[in-house]
């Protein structure tokens, strides 16, 4: 792999630390644009993430017409594998990667909507948990969702990551200083979650997840973040 | 590839046709079972289309618990193309791998809502001319979606057959005999759609859909199907 690759990217954002996992993962040499996104720069027009990829070699602010361009992260994470084959994130094996893509099946259309509800405040918790317990259930005994790390894996650490992060320091769409952040972070500490908890440790410990984690950064904007979404559902 | 492979398809399902068009793109042996979607057989737990793989032969009735069991359509056509690399329906080039999943990415969140919609009667069908726009321009000037026919192709092409199908019969969740069917097609005659005509064209025409579209027998449930439907809406 010669060709530039340039990735535009936010701290702050899960979908696009798939991307940047996946990255390093690959040890891949790559030009990282952070994205402010509450203030996009005028000439830039895609939602984050989006790599840049080929033509020539040109300041990341000043895109070429000639390199092409991708975004959806879970299309980037898929590049990235091909890019790069020996970043070990695609399984080998038809059977696996097949039951890796079923798991990322279910972060998408399971996992992710009851999370969004919890961060919203806008469902009942304990659809999260039923939705941990059927990823759980896809599990290998040990190990990842799996075996060995991959592309399933990527698709939901940053998730999990934020969940965590947020719930520690009582941020949601939830009200403030009522201890419902903690209540949430019971729930899932359920011992009928154990197999999970385990694999979410293993997930938030692997270095690459480590690496592309700006725990202060994504603290702060959080904190900026729920008191803005507070002060709309409950007021200021 | 010398395991045993089993699909649980059945004719009038487009999710079910694309592992079948996969297959056929493939050459590849395997064992099909057809499932009545009215009537599913007790022993029958997964939705349709699901392959078993790998494990003893057994009649594919009495499936082995030893076979890995794999569902979702999408996650079925790349392992159908993981398995017969030689089929090409996975794109060589990485760039072309990613452009065949924006693709269809694009099928399943834009065309694919703007569809059931104009099937349903409970939509704008000028929102499904604005998703094969938006789809007609990521084509290339010609050629399939990238190119050389590949699983982007098959993504969608199950679905512009039943659409062009029903609408041309007068089928679908709109009043019948008020020639909103042909108004619709009429819709997706525009000239500002040229090219994505042709590409729909080139899509039906070829041997692997047409071996794998059963026109009588999707006619036929069409007409049993939406007669149900239009007696719900509008009254028997
Ligand atoms: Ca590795």
């Amino acid at each position: 792999m010669s060709e530039q690759l340039t990735l535009y990217t936010a701290k702050i954002c899960p979908y696009a630390q798939r991307t940047e996992i996946a990255l390093a993962e690959a040890d891949a040499r790559f030009t990282r644009y952070e994205i402010d996104l509450r203030n996009k720069p005028e000439w830039y027009l895609p939602k984050v993430p989006a790599i840049a990829y080929g033509g020539p070699q040109v300041p990341p602010d000043q895109p070429s017409p000639e390199s092409v361009k991708l975004n959806e992260s879970l299309v980037l994470v898929e590049f990235v594998a091909d890019l790069y084959p020996n970043s070990g994130i695609l399984p080998k094996d038809p059977v696996l990667r097949a039951k890796a893509r079923l798991f990322i099946d279910a972060v998408s259309n399971k996992f992710s909507p009851a999370n969004f509800s919890v961060v919203h405040n806008d469902g009942d918790p304990e659809q999260l948990v039923q939705a941990l317990e059927h990823l759980q259930s896809l599990l290998p005994p040990t190990g990842f969702a799996v075996g060995e790390y991959s592309l399933a894996d990527i698709a939901i650490a940053p998730f999990l990551g934020r969940l965590h992060l947020n719930l520690a320091n009582d941020l949601g769409g939830f009200p403030e200083g009522k201890g419902e952040g903690e209540r949430i972070l019971k729930l899932l500490q359920s011992p009928k979650l154990a197999r999970f908890q385990e694999y979410t440790k293993a997930l938030l410990d692997r270095p690459s997840f480590v690496a592309t984690f700006d725990k202060d950064h994504i603290l702060q904007s959080g904190k900026r973040r729920f008191a803005e979404l507070r002060a709309k559902k409950y007021g200021a």
